[in-house]
């Protein structure tokens, strides 16, 4: 792969800040920057794509212009936005920024887990209304858990919630026992079987056609009342206009860092429901985070200039790196 | 202590549910049940006060008539609304609620800190206000916290707070290195000294004379910007007047599960400043909380009528059980 100089597109976005280590980057290669307006201009004779606004669907549009890509880095963990058929079937390498936000997402989902079972959202509640309101809280110890998604975010999610006491399983494609970070992995097709059993369902699953809506009207109704849905995956795990109902019903509460549509419309119910805890997707987000991704992709290019694959591939039938 | 059939004095308040283990007692003692009012012709001739009233500091007036007592149990960890010179210098024994508030006073700190570096209650707040508003948090993972007070809660909070990775030290009447819960331990009489590298500050310790107001202006001065206090002691260890101007100015956040009078006056201003997140003195207050406390006591009766030492002895010159 280093018999010439490669072309980088970055893919930005207007006010988006350019990444940290662009003068490096430059030192490996030749930089176009784009935007979705600009790309497929840009994309033509380019070797690799990174995709620093990380929402961006906007290779598709530009997919036929691609006539030298051989690498498309995603700045991000879920990489659904990007993919498309064309891409799939193609001999690109699609690689993510996996690793970077694993310890970041698993502090905010025990954040989360925390806050509801101290109940300190209500606690505020009361405070604004200038009552002083002794309740009663849970022990966090001994709380069961599910995390939907086996990778390397629910992975760090599981060891963090099991260091305080938290019972955890794992649900993913492949059920099993004796998983060093989960224990028991339940079979994430079957998850309506296993949610009576769950105080706290985490959904950190990447978003794929065999995952949209895998938390339906029929595993909401699994849920024993009184629990709590996390979703820092994708919006569209979750059938949102369900969630709504068990969430204005009383019967669930939940932390949803991420929405079908984002940002949230104005006139979401979600917005003023108690009981809906939402958030601008930023669990990750930590000071620093997009330095991190801006030095992981330059790592990746550091290897790919020599030769060597740049990360571990993406299965771009299954969205998401597999074997984790 | 076996020769007579002790005469216990169960000391509650209008309103507040007796022991779960009343029965049980009763099989042990004569149980004479009374409350700040009729303490004083309850506690004659009686060799136990349990005090189930927690914060009641009614056996002072009715000290006088204590012609028997030997023992006074307090169901709560902080002793110190019971205690009084008399009793202090008197060769009664005072035992408290030692151990059954560890492990829920140290899930609500993390619950506390984890809140603040996910600024999860603003979060709340541009909620409210319809306004989805990314934002960079923190890890907290490498965060410092210094915990004031080396009991056995300020222990299990120093070991939940490692367990995510933060840098955890202590504040205790001996300076010392090696401990097995904190490392460091340093002199809480020097606490000024220790607070510029802190990020988050748990007071924890008991309320006494030495420990009254020992967060005051100037050690809340030398505390970084964007710093957290959080108080799960007592209101007074902290000198609230200097907190609020400091929480107002916008420089420090707080938790504040204590404070020098409660229920807060409905007139305090940390009612309403952003910053101030006060709540109702439940942090040790889980599910079952009382039967936890009720069967301490029981527990404790049983060594009494044997004829041992009930409980560890609080040593009533410092205010809390020490050596721990």
């Amino acid at each position: 792969m280093s018999d010439h100089r490669p072309v980088v597109v970055l893919l930005t976005a207007d006010g988006l800040e350019p990444p940290a280590d662009l003068d490096a980057i430059r030192e490996l290669a030749d930089v176009r920057t784009a935007t979705a307006a600009t790309l497929p201009d840009a994309i033509a004779g380019a070797d690799v794509l990174f995709v620093w606004d990380i929402f961006s669907d906007a290779l598709e549009a530009a997919w036929d212009r691609a006539d030298s890509l051989r690498w498309v880095h995603v700045a991000a963990a879920g990489v659904d936005a990007i993919l498309f058929d064309g891409l799939r079937s193609s001999d690109v390498l699609v690689t993510n920024a996996r690793g970077v936000f694993d310890g970041p997402i698993a502090e905010y989902v025990l954040a989360c887990v925390l806050a509801h079972d101290k109940q300190l959202h209500q606690t505020e509640e009361h405070r604004r209304r200038g009552e002083w309101v002794h309740r009663e809280t849970r022990r966090v110890a001994g709380r069961r858990a599910l995390v939907v998604g086996t990778g390397g975010i629910g992975r760090a999610i599981a060891r963090l919630l099991c260091a305080v006491g938290v019972e955890v399983r794992g649900a993913g494609r492949r059920p099993r026992e004796n998983d060093p970070d989960f224990g028991t992995v339940v079979d994430s097709a079957a998850l309506a079987d296993h949610l009576p059993e769950t105080d706290h369902v985490v959904m950190v699953a990447p978003l794929t056609a065999a995952t949209e809506g895998m938390l339906g009207a029929d595993e909401l109704a699994a849920l024993p009342d009184g629990s709590h849905v996390i979703n820092v995956g994708r919006g569209p795990l979750v059938d949102q206009e369900a969630l709504t109902s068990e969430i204005a019903s009383g019967r669930i509460r939940a932390h949803l860092d991420v929405l079908v549509t984002e940002p949230l419309p104005g006139d979401d119910p979600l917005w003023t429901l108690p009981g809906a805890h939402i958030s601008p997707h930023m669990s990750g987000d930590v000071i620093g985070w997009r330095d991190a991704l801006s030095e992981q992709f330059l790592d990746h290019l550091r290897g790919f200039v020599d030769g060597r694959e740049p990360g571990p591939a993406v299965d771009k039938d299954r969205g998401y790196v597999s074997g984790a």
